[in-house]
């Protein structure tokens, strides 16, 4: 049996994230790509997500493998999902990987991006697409702060998971606060990432890039591992999930 | 009576254009600025546009006016009016001017511009704010095609206006073609346009960057005056009405 992995794209603006959550009424991504695979392999299809994304979060390029008895061409296989799915879901790429490839087990390391409009008004154009601050905010004190969560810590105080015995240490290897244009891009790279972990990275460095907090009071947050240590959480609209690395497809 | 300048930006998407059309249902920008500004001042507000814009069309800059008894800073009530307006739409500046001054008879000169993204697959975040081709356009035989559109000419083939006696002559200043990264922008600058007339001009370009026309045949289209001579109009969300030019104010 074939084992597919796509890599996708989707504007999250109209939909309750990638699995099944609380948030009924808007449809979930995982659900649609499965519905619209079945009907068009004719075969019941699971897809597996490289991992979950937040109601209202946006990827440029989600990973996910699924096991069919079609044989089909990637590249048409690639076309066809695309003409079946809304214009908001974009299948980038389909491809055969070796039978054991798991696109959750196998990411090594992922990449999000948190994106901040600093225009003044706010520009209409990308309300739906980054968080909008009317203000400045200090590069330097962001990326201060940033570079004190680079590392393997205990994330505890920046995630809302719910106290269920497992384990809230990851290790983040890169941590990037760029200024492009008008607009001001934090880059987090890490091994995996807790429920909400890069929204209350984001919402705490804006908090420090505004001056109302101390870049130091990371090292606090990291040591006291509670979540109202930590800052504001920063709103869906603003995260990418931007790249799932692999060692060996 | 102060006389005030506004120019908005707005993302048109949500909305049946600037004025009240056939478009019922969505709500038109004019209307809801007159709403907000009268409920802001407390007397009744008419705010006189540079022209419409189509529904779905968006504004860069479009530019308006309107008098009013009240006496209030400019900026503050540039401020005011942006938390009263829902935030597709953004006063980018209000500015009080000489009392003479009317936004549609004074217009000089108004700059369009079209967006086409021309990935493949589609960008999923683009979808609202261009027309999405998913194939190559020759730039140079598009440039060709509306260098051909310069000048004074009766563009009648160039609008879908009933025949209501008025002429369809106007002066196009300035027509170009410019690739930028992934996207295809045609900007247009004349002294007036007709209904649909960019869109038109937009659509047919494309067609002639597609190999589906000939340059050439904009000479046949202009003397034709036919509406069926010229090609597909290109649909709304890829329109922004970039500038309006005033001479003095």
């Amino acid at each position: 049996m074939p084992n597919i992995k796509l890599v996708i794209a989707y504007d999250g603006t109209g939909y309750g994230g990638w699995q099944r959550t609380a948030n009924a009424g808007k449809p979930c991504i995982q659900a649609l790509l499965e519905e619209r695979l079945t009907a068009l392999l004719g075969e019941t299809i699971h897809v597996i997500g490289s991992g979950r994304t937040d109601a209202g979060v946006h990827a440029l390029a989600q990973t996910a493998n699924f096991r069919c008895r079609v044989r089909k061409e990637a590249g048409e296989l690639c076309r066809e999902l695309n003409r079946a799915l809304p214009e908001d879901i974009r299948i980038r790429s389909a491809e055969v990987v070796k039978n054991s490839f798991h696109s959750r087990y196998d990411a090594a390391a992922k990449t999000y991006e948190y994106h901040i409009d600093l225009r003044n008004p706010a520009n209409v154009f990308t309300r739906r697409y980054c968080y909008q601050e009317q203000g400045e905010l200090s590069e330097e004190r962001m990326r201060k702060a940033g570079a004190l969560l680079i590392g393997t810590h205990d994330f505890a105080a920046f995630s809302t998971s719910r106290g269920d015995g497992r384990s809230t240490v990851r290790t983040i290897y890169d941590l990037s606060v760029e200024r492009r244009g008008d607009a001001m891009v934090i880059a987090v790279t890490g091994n995996g990432f807790l429920y909400h972990m890069v929204r209350i990275i984001a919402g705490t460095l804006i908090e420090v890039g505004r001056g109302e907090r101390r870049p130091e009071e990371i090292t606090e947050m990291l040591a006291g591992g509670t979540r109202s240590l930590a800052g504001w959480m920063a709103p869906a609209q603003g995260l990418y999930l931007k790249e799932v690395q692999y060692e060996h497809i």
